[in-house]
């Protein structure tokens, strides 16, 4: 029966599974079996394909357990984040596809309603399955979809301020509605803020804790005794009162803490929960992220995110990089000005790692705030560090950025203080796919009176960016940077502040002129080259600022040009769209000229290599001189052949 | 030595302070009779200017108290929201403007850092008070600016996620830090959310409540028992030991609740807290909004916003409109298409009576949702309910959807969920500044894939948006109408869904074709007569939708004008750049086309009346009229004599 490679792990009774109704035909004995080799298929898959895989080894037998006793897809299984979902998927009809997981055309790495009945939500982003269960929870209620809403969040998660609105919300309509609090003492970094305290209080049965939910009637919520035996009653009773305190002020009956990965123990809270819950219920449930696999339990991030991998060894197959990764250099240049200037702070949203800034913690931890996935809060504080005197670099994604849009606007730009936003990255991102892509930030901040946006080309202009953030009291300024390498430059000894709204040529050409804002410039350059040989002569430009524009740089670019073409890595509504702005405002369209602005496409791209999805964006080098060809009216046949 | 007209309030002791330093010099006694004092001005004062009195009347004794205990501007004392600072405004050298609050050229309706020293971090926008005071805390502490943060928060505030999130961090950090909550049983509506339902519990005194705070030493935080006499430190003694058990687990200190309208209370309790508070501390005070003049107390809304009355009576001045408010043009519409479909529901972040929604609330109780002050949540929650079969529209303000930003993005759009989004308050809005401007929102959708973006031009179209929303099951939708009146069009019996993507051609004319998007629409129909009358021949047309354009009638308009100018009521980044990037695609500007783009100007403008507003960005008939004339090149000498 079994076909499975060689290599594969043996699953007997996974290879029974083929919908989560499977599993109602099998003994609780059986399930324990089942998350076993759920586990170790879990392993195998992630061996292959790497991605996030210390999460999904902490829910194994909390997707096992939710599976058997919810009814999915009519009951809504809502998974925070989504990137714990790799075992879900192979219990919901994907398995097949699960050595495909976030590359091109293959499974997305997160949870995504396309994909499946089985996401009902999807996510990727961090804190939304509260506010997403309870919505389907009032919907049922209004004669929706119907079914049980269940939301499962991480501890991390509940560091974000809707997870709380969303708590808040949940305890005003009192709907029935299930909240799995997975807390594995770890969201991606160490975990940070009084919350990650609080509960870390609750699961050390500290004696403050009074045994409020047993007075408060929890107690009929617990499984029945007699059917585990008594020893395994006196401790669920005993685990189950410990605290919640909190949970409780805000509305939710709270069971808790249990072990994750005790199935005697998820089991029976989950049915009796499932069987007597009338309101909104907090399910406090302890997991090791990495569980059951030695190398991720010994990662310092409990193998948060993780390249292809050895199944016996845990050793990642490493890829040489040519040129310092753009994070790094951002990190290192910022240290080497903090170094000087006490003034300057860092502020992180719970991406110590992701942004670089573990380093300038580890050298100035006073001078470091890692604030919890908390983005609101992020650039609002920073914004009152710069109004007390500092000069603050809050470090954050692009699209996380997204989450602090009106901070930015509100307590930023309008009091036009100094923040400085070190954007990490822009673009697009490669196998987080279009969750994660940063497409919209120069669109959302360019257009903000007093904001200065600027995009890096290479990782010795990022060196010059920064030194340009700290030396900026005026107003708030932001410089945005890629995902991955450098392009392989010279890099500067230290960083000299640049112009600012001075952008720079890099080659003089004659018929058309490329404008790039960001790291496209390889490929314009590229395409500058390819063109050249054709006998088409074209000026690049790097603009480096998109606000303020370089007006002199783009008008006399558009002056002397039969064409201007601008290409950047993001939406339009960004660095294009002021360009055209300018240019219409100067007259230049009255009387002529051949101007494009290539940006993102009007879609989503999902998840592939970085070059691929740039691919689909029309963004290549290739593409490019395609495009400058078509502008001219140059014919192109044949010239991809 | 009084020299105020006879029909302000005698006021001799205020008249003794310019600064809050003047107030150290009064005894307590003489702090009671100045805070009646500051109470009679604040009256008199919005009574000649309208504007946030309820809220103001609340913190009048917190005001004194604060300015008597706290050293402003070296403490820095951060009110939420900014709309209750009238009162301090008084205090810290404005008295002499106070009259000119919320008009051209006067005193901001909020706190603003560039109008005092005394507001070291403004507001309007809610719940970023604690992060603020927060950042002032770290930034003293590593050697920025001294001196004490305190935040003055309501309660309504809390429901807000970000305030949760500074909470977090605040309990993390444990640096010293004051944060009042005041807690007046009121946000604007009535208030929502387990929050509300937590603090309400608090001050009844509920038995549940462990005398918690006493055990864990907050009794040495105790004023001295014996200055004040034994009855009032049993009181206080009892008030302040009652409970705060949710925000002791984030990590606060609790004290309270006192009565915030009690100097004898609150001094002491102030005083000792400055005095021995060494990490962060919740003082929770019970005020009255509207406290101390009768009409104000007796109102609904405890006269939260008011026009300008009569002091004796309350009597509101109230002007008679010419056609009915955008507001109650939508909340109709919604209402009539709700009585047909029963899969409408509705979705406010705290302000039923503001977007209208009370309406819909009283017809249809189980199918409108406020969530609170909670706009990350309310998007999230709205796409749950979309994914679970309903049809929701999420009705609020541009200026604040701005706070649900990501959850637009990654919620909604990526999954392309038909939410439908009511933006209310499109463009500018007069009195409330900058801070409330919906100028961003047109820009931050349009560029989301999928999104349908309308505008209304006329409140007889608003009821056709309405209808369109309400029947696009194919992904999310946007619609934006203005504060106010509308033009007095006449309205039709129900709404007829529109064509998405197309627009409307209001009149032909020949050389120069205006293209307007939303309400802008009146001001362009008076330039294209006044052009007609000097000889140059206007097409006018309504654009409807910003996303997807009406690509036929925009290339139609192109072909056959001199001139293509766009009209919008927001930032750069929005209509006009969209019809830019269609222009530049389909090669129109490769041979000429005098194209501009009208849009909000690159600066935050400060209040006024909606008029003068639209006058400083260039956007008046008139100025659309001398516009055009410089785009044709036409002499405009004495035009506007």
């Amino acid at each position: 029966m079994s076909t499975q490679p060689p290599d594969r792990p043996r699953t007997p009774l996974l290879d029974l599974v083929r919908l989560p109704s499977d599993l109602k035909r099998l003994g609780d004995g059986q399930l324990r079996q089942l998350a076993d080799e759920l586990r170790a298929e879990t392993i195998s898959a992630v061996s292959v394909t790497g991605g996030h895989l210390g999460a999904g080894l902490g829910v194994v037998e909390l997707t096992v357990a939710l599976h058997a006793v919810f009814d999915a897809p009519r009951d809504k299984i809502v998974w925070d984040v989504g990137h714990q979902c790799y075992p879900h998927k192979i219990l919901t009809g994907r398995r097949n596809r699960i050595r495909t997981l976030r590359t091109e055309g293959g499974l997305s790495g997160f949870t995504k309603r396309s994909e499946s009945l089985f996401d009902p939500f999807g996510a990727a982003h961090s804190s939304t399955s509260i506010s997403a269960a309870l919505g389907f929870a009032c919907a049922a209620d209004l004669g929706g979809s119907p079914g049980d809403a269940v939301a499962v969040i991480g501890d991390g998660s509940m560091s974000a301020g809707m997870a709380y609105e969303a708590m808040n919300n949940a305890g005003h309509l009192k709907k029935r509605l299930f909240v799995i609090l997975n807390d594995n003492e770890m969201s991606i970094a160490p975990p940070v803020g009084a919350m990650s305290a609080y509960l870390s209080r609750l699961y050390a049965g500290a004696p403050f804790q009074e045994l409020k939910s047993a007075a408060k009637g929890m107690v009929s919520l617990l499984p029945e005794p007699f059917q585990e035996g008594a020893r395994r009653a006196k401790e669920l009773l005993k685990a189950a009162t410990v605290g919640g305190t909190l949970f409780e002020e805000l509305g939710f009956s709270y069971v808790g803490p249990i072990d994750g990965h005790d199935l005697d123990q998820l089991l029976p809270v989950l049915r009796t929960a499932h069987a007597r819950a009338t309101g909104p219920m907090l399910i406090h449930v302890l997991t090791k992220k990495g569980k059951g696999y030695a190398p991720a339990e010994a990662a310092r991030d409990r193998g948060h995110a993780t390249g292809k991998f050895d199944v016996l060894t845990g050793v990642q197959a490493k890829s040489t990089p040519n040129a310092p990764a753009y994070t790094k250099v951002f990190a290192q240049s910022l240290l080497r000005e903090a170094e000087e200037d006490a003034r300057i702070v860092a502020v992180t949203a719970a991406m110590p790692d992701g942004t670089g800034l573990d380093l300038f913690a580890s050298r100035f931890p006073r001078r470091c705030f890692d604030v919890g996935i908390a983005e609101q809060h992020a650039v609002t504080f920073s914004a009152a560090l710069a109004a007390g005197g500092m000069r603050p670099f809050c470090a954050v994604y692009s699209t996380f950025l997204q989450r602090g849009y009106d901070q930015v606007v509100h307590d930023v730009a309008i009091q036009r203080l100094p923040v400085r936003f070190a954007i990490d990255r822009a673009g697009l991102v490669g196998a987080d796919g279009a969750t994660h892509a940063g497409a919209f930030d120069v669109a959302f901040l360019a257009n903000l009176p007093g904001f200065v946006v600027m995009a890096a080309a290479d990782e010795a202009d990022l060196v010059h960016m920064v030194a340009t953030a700290a030396a900026h009291d005026d107003g708030p300024i932001a410089f945005r940077y890629p995902r991955g390498e450098g392009v392989g430059v010279e890099m500067p000894a230290r960083g000299i502040p640049l112009a600012i709204g001075r952008g720079r040529v890099i080659c003089e050409g004659a018929r058309v002129a490329l404008l790039s804002f960001g790291t496209r410039l390889g490929e314009v350059q590229k395409a500058a080259e390819a063109l050249a040989a054709r006998g088409v002569s074209c000026t690049v430009a790097d603009a480096r600022f998109a606000k303020p524009l370089d007006r002199d740089l783009i008008l006399q670019l558009a002056r002397h040009h039969e064409a201007l073409i601008t290409v950047e890595e993001g939406a339009v509504g960004g660095f294009g769209s002021h360009v055209a702005q300018l240019l219409a405002e100067a007259g230049v369209f009255d009387h002529g000229l051949k101007y494009r602005s290539m940006v993102l496409p009007d879609i989503f791209i999902d998840q592939a290599s970085p070059e691929a999805m740039y691919r689909v964006a029309g963004m290549e080098a290739a593409q490019i001189e395609e495009r400058v060809l078509a502008v001219l009216g140059v014919a192109v046949v044949g010239m991809r052949a």
